[in-house]
């Protein structure tokens, strides 16, 4: 604490990102990024725009990714806001499309950055909990809100809503924005973008960190009504002209011109979730139905801090949140079939 | 408007950025950017960089980069905060470093992003005119206020603050933050950089989109005393813990370990400004005194608006603002040497 701080700085309780240890060797299962590589294609187009042109912007405004991400998606250009990552997208979420004196309501067990959010804009963040089985109950999000957030599939969980219930939702609350935030909804997901024509509160945010494979690039965006668009570039253009450099742009663009290596990057991670969570379920563990590019999962004798010590003396790094009603369950992200291998055979030994 | 809005979207004047024309052949003299291109060891480096890592996150903490410049400016890695473009690392110092209750001070003719960080954040801005010769009188710097920012040579005059009256403004403030956005420094201007030890409430802004060739990578910095940097790391991680991608944070690192290119880039730049101000002066104009990679020049008879007009008839695009006190003015970058005299010689039949 100083006494140059603004008043807001000193009360701020920070977002701890999964830690990115630089010891080379280790298995490392503990931020959800992806086993395979990006595409060649994403390569390819960097490598075109590493050149001269460095020295100049790149386009304010992304106008061609924009257009290529709302063609894949069938939405227009203008229903897309792009991000230097979608933290940055859902902080401008946060500050722009909330009403700020009603309380946000998100889930218990969720995305630890959204507390976070609300600490930086002063917003009162109210957590529901989740089901004991932790879903999320759709008849909780029926109370006075200033906006409602939370991920689909949901994190740490890996529990996905199906989109019959994010409607129950959005049809809930026709005056306050929904945000579903689906950084993980390729593996298994079916995205709520189809339902942005439908719904003019709803915004659907996304991430190339995941199944994109470009979790080092930063890219992200969000998806919805024009006007919910327009709102994140008013707070977008008051904060950061430029948020994504040129090489983030070109690659974006190319990882959607790839469908067919994102197809079987997904598939990949997904047949290894199944074979992981069948391996796990034999070790007397209890997994959580996943269709993210990670577990949520518990031994039904051993303490989840206990285990997760012990996979790092071997190496193997995963998460473990210190939290209320999740002490006990480790998140573990999907790696290659010879990480998971490590993982398993680590785990059968304790 | 939208009932979605939070209350603040409404009343928001976002930032314009000189325009990026999309049209070929261009003589682009609008945004400043540096007419040479990077160092060659900025794309062998992002190179190196460029493969299946760009699954993973990037440091977060960006470490490398922050000791290598850290090194090149003799100050110590703490004293380092990183942001995605200098922009970023500015809206993050009007939140975290300013006290919101008292007005924020900066010249009346200036880097007009400033009293758009003070819309988004609520903050109240008091303009402070320059002299009539458009300088910074550090005298008018001695009132009650919440802090101070002023670039370095100033933008858009171009006109450069010497150290001492620097100095003279940290003295009759040490309650406050006192911000140097040194974007312009490197073209002849002496950094405050080596004033941090001296004085804890002094914070110096620098971007790699200038002196370095580096817009389009976004990449910016600012030093000060530890205690001002974690003020900064507070918001930043209550933001976005990724603010710079893998490929940025490597283009950057190598910038600063090319010293001559660096040297060569800024000795063109001002060899070139010389040059088209003794031009533009015998073409009738007065052109300030520049530090900066841009000259702010005015004709005697014409008017600035025409004169933008007529040459971006002529495919010349420069900057003009329609603002008080400046409205005769244009910001031309100082371009390649073939692009200024394209611009002499448009400007020889105006």
């Amino acid at each position: 604490m100083s006494k140059f701080w603004s008043p807001l700085v000193n009360s701020l309780v920070p977002y701890v990102p999964g830690e990115q240890p630089k010891m080379a060797n280790l298995v490392k299962l503990n931020t959800n990024e992806n086993p395979f590589g990006p595409s060649p294609k994403v390569i390819e187009a960097i490598q075109a725009e590493l050149n001269d042109s460095l020295r100049l912007y790149p386009d304010p405004e992304g106008e061609s990714l924009r257009q290529t991400i709302a063609g894949y998606h069938s939405v227009m250009p203008e229903q897309v806001f792009l991000g230097n990552g979608s933290d940055e997208v859902l902080a401008h979420i946060f500050y722009a499309l909330f009403q700020h004196g009603q309380p946000i309501l998100f889930p218990d067990v969720t995305y630890s950055f959204y507390p976070v959010y609300c600490g930086l804009y002063n917003i009162e963040g109210k957590k529901v909990p989740l089901t004991d089985s932790f879903e999320i109950n759709p008849e909780d999000y029926k109370q006075p809100n200033g906006g409602i957030i939370f991920p689909n599939p949901n994190a740490p969980t890996g529990r996905y809503l199906g989109l019959e219930h994010v409607e129950a939702i959005l049809k809930a609350n026709p005056e306050r924005v929904v945000v579903v935030d689906e950084a993980y909804v390729d593996f298994g997901g079916e995205s709520a973008i189809k339902l942005v024509d439908q719904y003019s509160n709803l915004l659907v945010s996304q991430t190339l960190s995941k199944a994109r494979s470009l979790a080092g690039l930063r890219v992200g965006f969000a998806i919805g009504h024009p006007e919910l668009i327009e709102a994140l570039n008013r707070v977008k253009n008051s904060f950061n002209s430029y948020p994504l450099d040129r090489l983030a742009l070109a690659g974006a663009k190319a990882a959607y011109e790839d469908e067919a290596w994102f197809q079987k990057s997904c598939k990949g991670v997904i047949s290894e979730r199944e074979r992981v969570t069948k391996a796990l379920e034999g070790l007397n563990f209890e997994v959580l139905p996943s269709k993210a590019n990670f577990i949520f999962t518990r031994h039904r004798e051993k303490t989840g801090e206990s285990l997760s010590k012990a996979l790092r003396e071997q190496g193997i790094i995963v998460r473990h949140f210190s939290k209320p009603r999740i002490s006990d369950f480790l998140r573990i992200t999907i790696g290659t079939p010879e990480q998971n291998d490590a993982l398993i055979t680590g785990l059968k030994f304790l």
